[in-house]
Parts: structure tokens; sequence; C-alpha cells
């Protein structure tokens, strides 16, 4: 399988060389991995914003610790979480799923009731934790998918999620910003980590059986 | 890049052939695709449990609304993380990380002193929706990973976390279940979801350029 291989490939790309672009069909493409991922009762509880102006990524790179990936990369992926389930939002999702299918099921619809029932009064701390796990599996499957492109990236989480939602003017559409990743090429002189081994715990430590 | 194709392929898969086990080396495979996928900090802040016992798997699936698959399938993954960031734990990933290296470095040392002064002091709630979300994209590279061994999979939060983590003694150990993922082959003709068409926001709904 080319999949261990490619994930024994990719790393967290410390340093990234700014007159390499990645290509749009490349990054059309790790979006697309994203977009099919699945989510839970497939409402799709978050957004990817495609940033690619220079002057913004600027800004939010001084509110990441600087990290230069940010603006030496081509294109950053921003993964903003709805803030909460409410009514309108999961019924849209319903109604676009019976558009598609073509017809309503009854099944389906007991389920709409059911979520109706019960998310949007969890309170929103608890949705938005339930919403941006949704949206770290599909960082997962962007991640993956740029290494299939042979594309560098770096999952991040160091930058003030505040302000990057102030920059992107997330709050007035209902999202909050949970993790970015910085597409481009490794520059390898500068970085620190292209030839460390990867580390991760050894098997018997991650996984116990209980056949 | 076939990654797309096999997103397309997988599915949750709502019945499962209990007459047909997933061999174990596609299962190992599954596995190290989660073992290797990125965390933040590298700190792997969860764990998964391989469930094949029969009678566990059965009181498993009486807490999570009897979805059949997860007796069914062949293997039960439950993703589990970390309920708290601890000084032990971080010490541990960071010293494992220098013995596997080779060596101590200054910048990696000042950044371990830097999650000890956070971390442990943000409280449980702050830190167990971080390690959730890291689990989330090994659940992600997991089912990813299914999907290219041929195996079929169904990502499952419909179950009670607190009466999962009592089957499994999860709560002495610091862990908290936060997913699972049933692996198996299907059995279409008692499927209803397998033959529908796919449903997800179309590209313009689901991302937006900051060009």
């Amino acid at each position: 399988m080319p999949l261990l291989e490619k994930l024994q490939w990719r790393y967290a790309t410390k340093k990234m060389d700014p007159s390499r672009p990645v290509p749009a069909d490349k990054v059309e493409r790790i979006i697309e991995a994203a977009r099919l991922a699945p989510t839970s009762s497939g409402l799709q509880p978050y957004e990817i914003l495609l940033v690619t102006n220079p002057a913004i990524r600027k800004r939010i790179a001084e509110v990441a610790w600087n990290q230069q990936q940010v603006v030496d990369g081509s294109h950053l992926l921003v993964f903003a979480a709805w803030d909460d389930y409410t009514p309108e939002r999961i019924n849209q999702m319903f109604d676009y799923t019976n558009d598609v299918r073509g017809f309503r099921n009854e099944g389906w619809e007991a389920y709409r009731q059911q979520l109706l029932a019960t998310y949007p009064q969890r309170g929103a701390d608890v949705n938005f934790s339930h919403t941006a796990r949704q949206a770290f599996l599909g960082l997962g499957a962007a991640l993956i998918a740029a290494a299939f492109e042979e594309v560098d990236s770096v999952p991040m989480e160091g930058f003030d999620p505040a302000a990057v939602d102030d920059i992107l003017g997330l709050h007035a559409r209902g999202l909050k910003s949970v993790a970015m990743l910085p597409l481009g090429y490794r520059a390898e002189e500068g970085d620190w980590l292209v030839n460390l081994p990867k580390v991760r715990r050894p098997r018997e430590q991650f996984v116990t059986e209980v056949a």
C-alpha cells in the first residue's frame, strides 16, 4: 500500500521555498479530499478558507508566532468550524441531501428530527467541540492528499484563533478557525526537521488488544 | 491520484457481513496509518483499543444504539484520547523523542518547557478538547487506510462514551473514548446506504477564496 509510504514521506515542514508555488490543480485535489471526507451525520460542519493574498497571510503570520510557512508557502488552508449547530444548518444539509437523492426517506427524516431535538439544545460549547473534531478529520484527509501530490504541508494550531477569525471575518459567518495548513515546497537547507527521523510511540504503547 | 477514488469508494457501511473477517495484515496497516499520522507537538495524545472479543463487542453495541456493525465487523477500533495533559505525559514523549534521535536539542527542550508551563494549567476540559481533535485526525488516517485496503468501515460517534470507557476500563488509564471504527466487509443486500449517491456540499459552499 503506498499510503504508509506517503505518511512516512510527509513531515511538518518547517521551512518552505517562497519561489515555488503549488500548482492550482494540486491544491484543488487537496481540498477535494477534505470535501469528500466523512463527517458526523454528514453535516460537514466546517469550511475551508483558501488564502493566497500575501498581505492577509502576513497578518495571519503575525498572530501565529511568525511561523514563516504561512507566508513562504503559496497557499494557506484555514479550517473553520461552525460555532454551533442551529436548526437552519441542520435542515439545510438534510434538504440538500434530499435534493441530491431525489427522494425523501422516512428513516432519514426521523433522524433529522432526532438531531433537531437534541443538537441545538446542547449549547454552543458542546457543539463547537463536536464540529472542531470533524474539521480535524478533514485536516487529516487534506494533509494525506498533500503527501500524495508530493506537496509539503504543516498542520498548525499555534495561532490566536480569535485574531485569525477577525482577519478573515469569520465571526459574522458563525465560523471559528481551528487549524491551518500551509501548502508549499520544502526548503531543505533551512529546515531543521527535514532530516531528523520521524518519532512515533511504538505500536505496543499505542494499541491495546482486547481479544 | 488514486486517493480521491478511494474516498469516493468508501462510505459509512451500514451492514457488515459477519462471515468475512478482515485479514490481520490489513488491520495492522490501518492501525499503522493512524500511528504515523501527525499530532500537535507530536504528543500522540490518544490510543487505539483493538477489540475483537465478541462478548465485549456485544456489550459495546448495547451502549451504541445496537449498531450491528460493532458485532458484525471482525475488528473494532476504539479511539481513546488522553483525559488531560500532565507533566508526566509531556515529559515522556519529549524524553522518548530524545532517545530516538540520540541527542538533546536546545530549541526542542525550550519547547518542552513552554508546553510544561502552559498545557497542564489549562484544565482538563480544554486539554481533552485538544486531545480529542488529534484522535479525529488519526481516525481520518485510519478510515482512508481502510479504503486503500478495500476494507469497509464506519466512523461512529453514536455511543455512550462513559459506558464504553467502563467496559474497556479506560478511566483508570486516563483515557476517554471519542470515536469507534468497526472494520469488516459490506453486506450489500442489507445496506440501505450502499447504492445511494455520496452527498457533499458543492465546492463553492465549502471553500472561500481569499485572493
